[in-house]
């Protein structure tokens, strides 16, 4: 059964947000509906009177929003992203409307595990490099003549959806597969992160690129491995894995010193 | 069947509303939804920049946007007319949550007649002489702590689940995502045993296994593979840095030999 409890595990994170109104709005939408985790990146202008005169009784939530320079820090520990995005060409991430991401989401918040909602700027969205951080992208359905919603009436709908959801009364979402009874603690997104590095620079060592599209194989790789959810331990013994593939490729070039 | 025939049939009334912005808001807000019809009761500043402003690409749904001195022609010729308004004592209308609001207006304008959604003013909301033409009120369930939602966050709440209602079975919750559209047959078991079998020999030449346990690694691999469902090319990537990998360790055998 689903509480508010879950709540405390989903962050809304708000990137490159360019005017402040919009994210003394948000932080209202994410306040009304019970959610209190906002995270900034890059805002624009913030703090801002603006900002705060749209937050209304949402103060709190305002004054309680980390500023980030940089979105991996703002998902560090997270093991779901959700993206906020309009269906576009060329990014294959998983697509759920915004009743079916709420499920998804709080399927993962319950069980303690920290989930972020990536909302892009208002004119742009997140970019392709912010989308490759999300394991999944949250699409709401609009009028195809006028469908561009405002920045936070879109959080509003996400977060009236995940309000919904707990208030439903329906036990907890059915899971989809069976929960894998070895799995250790996820992978954070800063794991992931760090094991994505590990293996761009292990890729360049073995000349890997040669011939191919360094960043076409990276963006294919990572939603392999994002899709595949690794736990800690598999990060790591893959990371030994990559470390002893540099071991093995640096012998080669001490070998190769001189020639 | 419900289509967004029903929709001709469904306005939003804002009455005595104190922000033009809130007026443009709310006229992107229905737009986006794929509703039309706004009508205005003795709005204070009307028409105003803020209200184009924030009416983004529903300028049309504003500029069509009836102004009346008096609720009741605004509702003249409706035969169901909801009311939003938070909880009230003493006023004992039924109340409708939004999802449920939404299928009762549908169900009336899809019979062709008339239906009105009305939205007071921020601060006071309807008063008691607008509620009394009301047949029913609308309650947007929040937080204790943060009860408010902003005008235009409400309006798009009900709008939401008023095209969430029409789009019914493709906004219905999905249990599994969508598919990935990127995705290309998937991995067969032997592809999948072969990609195995390559992964094995490239650990055992980069001698990973040295202090290891190579059944438990294997076993490890094998399931995270298998988790991350590949596709088939998925599979010829990895199976492509394999091949690297052992072209780079086959190398240093090369230096190697004779030592």
């Amino acid at each position: 059964m689903i509480s508010f409890d879950a709540f405390e595990h989903t962050r809304c994170v708000l990137v490159r947000t360019s005017h402040p109104g919009n994210i003394g709005a948000a932080a209202r939408a994410l306040g009304t509906m019970g959610l209190r985790r906002l995270e900034l990146v890059r805002p624009h202008h913030f703090p801002h009177p603006e900002a705060d005169a749209l937050a209304a009784h949402a103060a709190g939530i305002l004054g309680a929003a980390r500023v980030h320079q940089d979105l991996g820090a703002a998902i560090a520990d997270c093991t779901l992203v959700f993206g906020a995005t309009a269906r576009r060409r060329g990014i294959a991430l998983p697509e759920f409307g915004p009743r079916a991401a709420a499920r998804r989401i709080l399927e993962v918040a319950v069980e303690g595990r920290e989930v972020a909602i990536l909302f892009g700027n208002e004119r742009n969205g997140l970019d392709n490099d912010e989308v490759q951080h999300c394991h999944a992208a949250i699409t709401i359905p609009s009028d195809a003549a006028c469908p561009s919603l405002n920045l936070a009436q879109a959080v509003q709908v996400v977060a009236w959806e995940l309000r919904s959801a707990v208030l439903g009364g329906a036990a907890a979402p059915q899971v989809v597969a069976a929960p894998r009874r070895d799995a250790g603690p996820p992978a954070s997104a800063e794991e992931m992160e760090g094991f994505f590095g590990h293996l761009a620079e292990t890729l360049d060592l073995i000349e890997f690129h040669k011939g191919r599209s360094p960043r076409t194989i990276m963006a294919r790789l990572r939603r392999l491995f994002l899709r595949a959810q690794p736990d800690t331990r598999e990060v790591q013994v893959l990371r030994g894995i990559l470390a002893d593939v540099i071991r093995t490729a640096r012998i080669t070039r001490g070998s190769d010193a001189g020639k």
